[in-house]
């Protein structure tokens, strides 16, 4: 009852007041989001309509297609990760399922394009948009919102409205008047689309406003199943397909015209339309509703969420729900602060997605139908990336979804025949991407730190299983010889090296619940780094089978030398559960803090840069590539060789330069929110270097203020004394008056609430 | 109890006897039946094992491609709708899943196929065996009986021997010794394969026995999800696979050798092996189960139906379960007599089949899981073949299945997009093959003949939504018209004749139930046959949308003359409906029966011949077509003609000639047990010429003594007076005690048992 009086406030205050609503419990924070931040360049996340961690993330394509006409490969996949690209003339189409940020593709599903004039089934190119039926578009006619986008389809004077829910994307299209109006729905349409990636697809017209259907790909995700439930507000005039798959047997359904007006249509390339007379000005709105299960779930999904054609109040519901989102942190800083901070909020809670219906039935990576036993089942986990800090932060200021991603990720081991974790999983399947098992860290920090709600000797279990899997990513080699070989893996360095954090995360869940054996030989396994530490040099190389250190070797290449997304001179500091081990081999703190600045410092040369992935120039500080996610640990690093000052600076630098409000503000790949979720810790002033550690590092707030909403309606205040622009030293913290000695904050010290403060001034305290 | 007793009577009196039981209640009348009839040519029966319909229908196939390594077809599809062909020297494999008789293919589900030596993973071919995994057989070794059949696969000194319950197809293989033994599953193959049929098919090796998965293939069911659970005897040493789909995007599944031990294998052309060490004489047994739901379901299946490894059980369950079914009709007569006349009512048991699993769910035309609410899913309906005279059959000894399946129908149009009951359809899909809606008259017959348990107000929505669809069949044209035009539908005027056959059964199921109007109607449709008698030629004709006859006309051509699968000559008669009004039309008694005695002695010529589909020579009598079926009422038309003693004849006659104890002993396709229970009725004496009116025409019994079980214990015996060779010509029929006058015998008269004699004389009784 309190939660309906809050919402009914804050939707009376956003009618009112716009988004000048002063500073309260109830600011209008959307306000500040700016979903077009990272729609340019590398950031590859969407500007399009969705609510938090929702299924349905219906959003503009402006192009998609990796091959030309001739088949021949146009490079383009990566660029199109989420569909859309800033600085693209033309909008394919309206699709509802997105990744957030990724460095890889995928996707796509189910795009839906409103045209008038003659019917074109085919997207056309953006050179020539009338060749197809995309239409031109204008930045100056372009809205995004949480929750809701806005843009003027020139070619067609048909102005697209579109928001959403947790299943159901919500298309309003204003069309000018027209007797050949076309809502065009292209199953062919897809994200990292090749030739026969659609297995199957099938529409069934159900009746004149309600149209069923589905489609099966074999993509990134190799078996992608996924149902939908189209309803139009307005009866469909006529309708009709066209099947260009010449391969398929036909069968005695030949017998029929299916392209104009038959209700069952099927096949591999099946573009379908749904015409209408419109109105000048007439409004036609199309529900859009989808599941992994069945189109009796997505029509369950529809009919919980969206049970009737109030655009408008869908559109308000979407953006009070990111607004209960992103009150978890409120925040008193700059307008322009409050911008990057609550669009990276923002950004942290896009992915994963919750992908089960409104009945708890979703699909699961054996491809069967399973229904979820007491939690909300997730997917879309990009682990290498998220268990960095999106998890940490998950779980301080979302514990109850935090728990149910547990539990999805412990359903995905049940289902796994290779009894594995979770690396890089999807919409039902693993799709293999990255190294690492890093399920693991995630269920270790999140137990560790109070989260509860799963079984941990399940989790236990699971941990083992992946770390000790004979089919995945050269375990074998590495229980044999403490490190994975780069003659048999090229990657096997970095492998190595996160098996080991990997390895110290399980010893401390074994610790926490008592299973002391386990711990031992995993705090042992958790040593394996320094089985590549070459003392020579004083970086981690490579060493084959034999136990030979590869040479030559250069640290400065990301290729080929033993590493993947980062060179040795970054993966040389990925040892954060030993970081005083680290120093003490690199040399003592000052060789170590010399090692840093050199890394701050340097110029990375063209050569090495062109090989570098994911990230662009903005994305460097000397060698540092914040773009990529092995470093982002790096500048927290001087905390610990007695020079925090040197944090302080770094992070300061980072916060301020990487994070900017335009479209191409995201200097690499947001993935998944992981990029983000480094933002709003270091924004705070802490962060967690070693997760599973039950510790965070202190670095240098960028906000004056800040309210973290915790478990049980506790809350921590973060306060900033002295906050000033030049004031990026930290001279003293104290939480709940203790002062913290080491620069280290133990999370259980912050989970009653209460207060951090920060003291901060011009000089570095030394 | 008394159930389990006769049981074990049986089993015990099989063990002990063999096949020399006495004639009682329990002989064993599996020895009867000889699963070999119709394997040659055009019969299209299959040897395997099976139960009574089962889903799992296990059988050798000796070939199936219709496609040569250049990708010309070789015209091999139709020979091979059952997988096997009794002159073929080479066995591909056993699969699991079979049409009985049909005229056109598909399914062939789940090859396995045995082999020692060198691993090949092609089927190779017939001329060259050792080129692929096939091997050469002889029907020396070949047993085949009830739920049981056994070969020897000489190229590999195999013993291979095939059982099956409801879902699970049981394998015993006995090997040489070999340290290179495998078994093969083949998840390309299947029958009428095309390049691109499998849609994508998947394999979990779960442990080391048991093995999980599923494929989704497009043929002549458009969508075929079929899902697998196989168990082996013994633990796989080693496995792999080979997936020869090129076009496939891999992703990261690259990083793993999925081709050896790797326990995930999907593809869309993915052939697998699983390899043992043997010793000599060493059974490796194999369980497989399915299910059209899940792997899952599979598993649930295989539990309830197989939980041990008895073979020996299993086999001597299955022939229990035949022996349970062929025990509704026990007839006194020769030991040949008794072989076609159990093998015929053997085959009418086989389709439908029961296509759910042990929980009540099944996969809807409509693609979604559903569960069966109280009653039993059945699939393969060949309508237009089996309303004639198969279901007639199931109505009278089979009332629970014959309710089961017009409940599946029913089923099957609450889930038709188009609302139409199924035409032709298995395993999930509506193949559209033939013409007519012939769901009608099996409904309306069932319901006038007394079975209960579907709603028969949803039943007759269901057939006048079926009668009035605007996609199907030009309905449309015939509604308007009254007949089908030859320009619009080449086959049009065999249209016409059925739906007014059709629509006559929908007025007696109206008139039933108290719908008068809706009979009126329908009764008035029915007589849309008389649009389309040319009263000039006599014959019925074709006319285009203008009413314009069409010359010239040649009432022998079986195409494009309005016709399908008959000529004038025959379909002419196709008015069960009206037989009375026919005869009139063609002008009385005396014309119509020389009409008939042309039909029966005139010569087809060789050029008509060879455009005549589905039949062999030995299938004709004059231009009488047995081995189609839109003539099997036709020598019972001499009843209504005056002339009785002429259908005795001819009937005798093609009861003696027709149905033949060797391989290609059935002169054309079975057509899932049509042309069986034409067998099992003519030779009972009786026919239902016309279903829906709730009577049979007298034909002349071939049988001594027969005992029907008929519902609620009822038994209805047919005794044969002066039953002799010769004695062909029925002197007199009494239905207790009840003389029929008109040679129609009413069908509720018989429902309540008791004896229908027949006096039998060498002499016409004119």
């Amino acid at each position: 009852m309190f939660r309906k009086i809050i919402i009914t406030l804050f939707v009376v205050s956003v009618l009112l007041t716009g988004t000048s609503v002063a500073q309260n419990a109830t600011e209008d924070l959307t306000q500040y989001v700016n979903p077009l931040i990272g729609t340019q360049e590398m950031g590859h996340v969407f500007p399009g309509a969705c609510v938090p961690f929702g299924m349905v993330q219906l959003s503009p394509d402006t192009d998609t297609i990796p091959y030309d006409v001739d088949g021949k490969y146009t490079g383009t996949v990566y660029r199109y990760c989420a569909g859309y690209q800033y600085n693209d003339p033309t909008i394919v189409g309206f699709s509802h399922t997105h990744f957030s940020g990724t460095g890889h593709s995928d996707l796509g599903d189910f795009l839906i394009m409103p045209t008038v004039g003659d019917l074109k089934l085919n997207p056309g190119t953006a050179d020539q948009p009338e060749s197809g039926y995309r239409s031109r578009f204008s930045h100056e006619t372009e809205k995004a919102v949480p929750g809701y986008y806005n843009v003027k389809l020139e070619d067609y004077d048909i102005d697209a409205e579109l928001t959403a829910a947790e299943h159901v994307g919500f298309h309003q299209y204003t069309f000018p008047e027209s007797d050949d109006a076309h809502i065009i729905l292209d199953l062919t349409h897809g994200i990292y689309n090749y030739d026969g990636k659609v297995l199957w697809s099938q529409v069934w017209v159900q009746n004149d406003t309600l149209v069923t259907g589905y489609r099966i790909t074999s993509g990134w995700a190799r078996t992608n199943y996924l149902y939908f439930a189209m309803v139009f507000s307005k009866p469909i005039e006529n309708y009709g397909c066209k099947n260009e798959h010449s391969q398929v047997y036909k069968g005695f359904w030949r017998k029929f015209d299916q392209e104009n007006n038959f209700p069952e249509m099927g096949g591999r390339k099946l573009k379908t339309h749904f015409d209408f007379k419109t109105k000048e000005g007439e409004k036609i709105k199309v529900k859009f509703a989808i599941s992994a299960v069945s189109t009796e779930g997505a029509l369950k999904n529809l009919k919980a969420e969206v049970p009737h054609f109030d655009f408008k109040k869908v559109k308000q519901e979407a953006r009070y729900k990111w607004q209960n989102e992103l009150e978890k942190i409120t925040i008193d800083a700059s307008p322009e602060k409050k911008v990057t901070f609550y669009t990276s909020l923002y950004h942290t809670f896009i992915n994963p997605v919750e992908y089960m219906d409104v009945d708890g039935q979703y699909r699961g990576i054996d491809h069967q139908i399973h229904k979820a036993d007491g939690f909300v089942n997730y997917s879309i986990f990009s682990l290498w990336d998220t268990y960095r800090a999106l998890h940490p932060l998950l779980t301080l200021i979302q514990p109850k979804r935090t728990s149910d991603m547990i539990n999805s990720m412990l359903a995905h081991y049940d289902q796994s025949v290779l009894g594995m974790l979770p690396v890089w999983s999807h919409f039902g399947n693993e799709n293999w991407c990255m190294i690492g098992y890093h399920a693991v860290p995630v269920i270790a920090d999140a137990w560790i730190n109070g989260i509860r709600g799963f079984d941990p000797q399940h989790a236990l279990d699971a941990c083992i299983s992946s770390a000790t899997n004979k089919y995945y990513g050269n375990i074998t080699d590495y229980m044999k010889l403490g490190y994975v070989p780069y003659d048999v893996n090229a990657t096997g360095s970095s492998m190595t090296l996160e098996y080991a954090y990997d390895d110290w995360t399980i010893a401390q869940l074994a610790k926490a619940i008592g299973k002391e054996d386990i711990a031992k030989t995993y705090e042992e396994r958790s040593q394996n780094w320094k089985k590549l530490f070459n003392d020579k040099t004083g970086f981690i190389g490579a060493k084959d089978s034999e136990g030979n250190w590869k040479t030559p070797f250069d640290p400065l290449q990301t290729h080929d030398e033993g590493f993947i997304e980062g060179n040795s001179w970054n993966y040389s500091l990925y040892v954060p559960q030993d970081i005083t081990g680290l120093i003490k081999k690199m040399g003592g703190n000052d060789r170590f803090s010399n090692h840093l600045d050199s890394l701050f410092s340097m110029y990375l040369p063209d050569e090495y840069f062109a090989e570098t992935e994911d990230i662009t120039r903005d994305g460097l500080i000397g060698c540092y590539v914040h773009g990529n996610e092995p470093s982002h640990h790096v500048a927290y690093m001087y905390n610990w060789a007695g020079k925090p000052w040197k944090t302080q600076e770094r992070i300061h630098q980072i916060v301020n330069t990487m994070y900017l409000n335009k479209p191409d503000g995201l200097c690499g790949n947001d993935d998944c929110g992981q990029m983000s979720a480094w933002y709003i810790f270091s924004s705070l002033g802490f962060y967690p270097v070693c997760p599973g550690s039950g510790q965070y590092a202190i670095g240098s707030p960028s906000v004056q203020e800040a309210t973290i909403k915790l478990p049980e309606n506790k809350e921590l205040v973060v306060k900033v004394e002295n906050y000033a622009e030049k004031n990026i030293y930290v001279q003293s913290v104290k939480i709940n008056g203790k002062e913290l000695t080491d620069y280290a904050l133990e999370h259980s010290d912050l989970l009653g609430g209460g207060e951090l403060v920060f003291k901060m001034g011009k000089k570095p305290k030394k």
